[in-house]
């Protein structure tokens, strides 16, 4: 426990850094500047039109044209347990795929939602196969087939192809983890047939962490209309919480005002790149990372094929200190990158391109510094030429 | 739904309002600024001495001397859950308060968390009796007695004197919603003998809405390492959590670092002004505004022993359309002020002078304003002088 007599303390300083980690992430300018915009009434109708913007700019960042898409008044987790309780009652089955950490904190959530959760686990990098999903629905009535679609422990993508048919087959319901994709690699829940979806808004979309994007299709909101017993949390039920972001303007909880106009200007930018600009500059700046950072030898976890464009795990080489290079990173050039995650502790690095932070001058700033930090000053003209390469 | 091809949305425009309901309140710009401050990563050293400095001006605040004192990432209801899904097991007995909305919310919240409740209920306006509690209690098994210290809804202040006693004597927790009362009230959890409390970042501290600071004695923390089952919510799991803000520093959700920032410096502006300087602040700006206010017809609901210095409920007038006087107060001269709740709904408007907003100037507009709008323009200058009196 701290002293309880603190003695007067100074005005926070600005840190800088640049954000090349798994989030938060680089932001624009603007971002900031919307964020301290002078705070209004969550009931005043200017406010109110700031939500009906925001739901329209993320009802088409996802391709949504039914159901319900919400910023939850939380981060990212908070998100993942809107989706969760409200679409779980006790005594659910739910079918969770785990390649991850987010994968495996997805099952507890919905474990300690009541759920009889059976999880589908693979290493960590490799990614889920419809089929061993199907198997573990095993025919059994099953309220939810979950998986993560950019698993921020890893950097492993997962398609999301004939996930949609698993879900209709077994009349289940489809729940996807958005939080590292949403804004940097597509994401349509109509064309996936997702029932649910959720992210956070501190990674592609470049807004300070405080809120989570949320969707529930037409099938999820009937499911939620017709359960029998309340949600278990009232401050995420979205029945409640859509009577305020509704045509009816109840109140229910106080909006996070500030964090709206934030993730407001946030998704006006990201429209104002335009989508396919922007999914492509992600794929162009984490393949200029690759052939650079390849060149220190430092090489990517997950092939390819199942890359993650914003979030690239690298092995830390044999005989190289993780914590003393971050360290240096982050005090002597002020970037931050991620450690690795559970088993991948100690093992990788994770570099976050995400967002206004995914372009060519931070992949060379960071291939300068690892170059030092890791006494590969050597190879580091070969690394610069590598990114050239990958941007000509 | 909302057309999903928006057309291009222009950047927020700031919009101007003297904040004088229930909340959000009025703000120094310095907090706006500290809002603004580049976000870093929830594990830079920098970001966690950030939680270490408001995590004291916390316990300094509300006198915690032991037990654990964090900021939880959602608003005052978030807080509210937090409090009551980490202390409420499946069939624990729960005795709560209900003198108002918020009484009858975390009712709710309890009866969620799987709590057996049991309400004692008064008026709009009422305060709750020691006795009638512990004829609640009735003797049985009760592991919570839950009330709210500052009721949003009325602008009753409940004393907290003899409930720490009753807790004892019955082996119950006593946990109180300070959402309305923290920085504008004193508050003690020592000398009250408090095991939980929670409270709201955008009423008397005068920051923005997002963050719900909670306090759990050591009597509550043995209490939740002694469950039989897990926290109904990960997501507000306090074991978790304080692995996060304690000396682990374990990563559990990403931190909502601006909104921190915001804490920061509005807790820092609360220390600087001093503790008692701030509660007779609020104390002389209710007096004048009541004075002000009565002398326009607009009489206060809640007698003076109990009514709220940061929040006061006043009756509308007969004949007095509710909605049409809000609405002129917000369009024409940028007041916004509160409506009322439950059964006080178009009987009652809310006037907060809270934190920042707390101050002799606001009262003087808002009771011009209100003198023009309410045709009372003959009034106005007693209830100009009236103000003068009461500051005196």
């Amino acid at each position: 426990m701290p002293d309880p007599t603190p003695a007067p303390l100074a005005r926070l300083e600005a840190q800088t850094r640049l954000l090349l980690g798994p989030g938060p992430s680089v932001m624009e300018p603007s971002v900031l500047s919307a964020l301290a915009l002078p705070t209004i009434g969550h009931l005043d109708p200017a406010f109110l039109s700031v939500m009906d913007e925001v739901r329209a700019m993320l009802s088409c960042l996802i391709g949504a044209t039914d159901g319900m898409v919400t910023p939850i008044s939380g981060t990212g987790s908070a998100g993942m347990e809107a989706a969760v309780v409200n679409l779980i009652e006790p005594g659910d089955r739910a079918v969770i795929g785990v390649a991850g950490v987010f994968g495996g904190r997805m099952a507890e959530v919905a474990r300690r939602a009541g759920a009889e959760v059976v999880t589908v686990e693979v290493e960590f990098g490799q990614r889920l196969e419809v089929e061993a999903l199907r198997a573990a629905v095993a025919g059994k009535p099953t309220k939810l087939i979950g998986l993560v679609h950019a698993e921020t422990s890893t950097g492993m993508l997962q398609p999301l192809e004939g996930l949609s048919d698993l879900a209709a087959e077994t009349d289940s319901l489809l729940l996807v983890d958005a939080v590292t994709s949403l804004a940097g690699h597509p994401i349509d829940v109509g064309a996936s047939g997702i029932d649910a979806l959720y992210s956070g808004t501190q990674k592609c979309l470049s807004c300070p962490p405080g809120l989570a994007p949320l969707y529930l299709s037409e099938r999820a909101l009937a499911v939620l209309r017709g359960r029998k017993f309340p949600v278990q949390s009232w401050y995420l039920d979205l029945g409640l919480i859509e009577s305020y972001w509704g045509a009816e303007r109840a109140y229910h909880h106080t909006a996070p005002i500030n964090m709206l106009y934030a993730l407001h200007e946030a998704l006006r930018l990201v429209h104002a790149e335009g989508l396919e600009a922007r999914y492509e500059r992600h794929a162009r700046t984490a393949r200029a990372a690759v052939a650079g950072l390849s060149e220190l030898g430092l090489m990517p976890k997950v092939p390819a094929e199942r890359r993650l464009n914003p979030l690239t795990s690298v092995a830390i080489p044999e005989g190289v200190d993780d914590a003393a290079v971050r360290g240096r990173l982050l005090h002597e050039w002020g970037i931050e990158i991620g450690g690795g995650l559970g088993p991948w502790k100690g093992a990788a690095w994770r570099i976050g391109l995400m967002g206004a932070g995914s372009r060519r001058a931070n992949v060379e700033s960071l291939t300068a510094a690892l170059a030092n930090a890791l006494g590969r000053q050597d190879r580091a003209g070969a690394a610069l030429s590598a990114i050239e390469a990958a941007y000509a």
